[in-house]
């Protein structure tokens, strides 16, 4: 990643409730951690509360894809790293690693594709403001980058061995 | 899809703390929502709270897709319907339509790989016993019904046009 347009890290709050009958993180809850994570990056953007209240513009997720690689338990120190892996004039596909102290390799990657709209009657896309655009192109990842990122969405399975 | 071999469908709860800033079900808890409707498929196969007891051995999600077709709000009534769309000797591939009373079409797809595993000091794969091998192979999608489920998983990526 080109260290000077990285994101900050998003440091996960592990609710108790967040721990299933498996003990460790339930699946979806990845998903919610991931959720909060792209909060952050909206607001690191410049696409959070002030700007969805002047704008009238948000984002929705389009698909959202999940890859876990190790458990995590309720006492795990859990970071996501958030990269921007492509973006165009209404949408970004982001992606996460997720760490924990516990561990070298990440635990999980996420990735999701969001769609900047305008929530008015009726909900429409809409065109990034420049500004935005130009952040998210000064961000996306280099093509070298991107091929270390790790296991992005790919079609899930079964294959016989 | 083989009607008598069919999955009860799952009624989904809309807790309050599910619906985001944007006034509708976070992404996230479409996940949380389909993870609950896995336990009940695991219920229903025989994968229950009393076969962990007995065996040890439970499932461990390895991936989860989902794609997003339309907003889900607070008064909605969802419905997840499941689907085996593939299963081998120790996984099985799950994919759930989302439905809910106010629109026609799905409102969103999710499908997910998961794996069976004993959970001693170590977390090992294990075989399915035979009757819930059977289970799966008598439940899962003939070709022409998963042909017809809808988008399935697929790698997420921005086609430029």
């Amino acid at each position: 990643m080109n260290a000077t347009a990285a994101l900050p890290a998003y440091r996960a709050t592990i609710e108790p409730a967040y721990i299933d009958y498996n003990g460790h993180l339930r699946d979806a809850y990845y998903g919610l951690i991931f959720s909060y994570a792209i909060d952050d990056v909206m607001d690191h953007l410049g696409l959070g509360p002030a700007y969805r209240e002047r704008t009238g513009c948000t984002l929705y997720t389009l698909e959202m894809h999940l890859h876990y690689l190790h458990e995590v338990k309720a006492s795990d120190e859990l970071t996501v790293e958030t990269s921007i892996l492509d973006a165009d004039r209404k949408r970004f596909h982001a992606g996460s690693v997720f760490r924990c102290t516990r561990l070298p390799e990440p635990v999980a990657i996420a990735d999701a594709m969001l769609l900047h709209v305008h929530q008015g009657e009726k909900v429409t896309t809409a065109p990034f403001p420049a500004e935005i655009e130009a952040r998210l192109q000064a961000l996306k990842l280099t093509p070298e980058a991107l091929a270390a990122f790790g296991p992005i969405s790919r079609r899930i399975e079964l294959r016989r061995r």
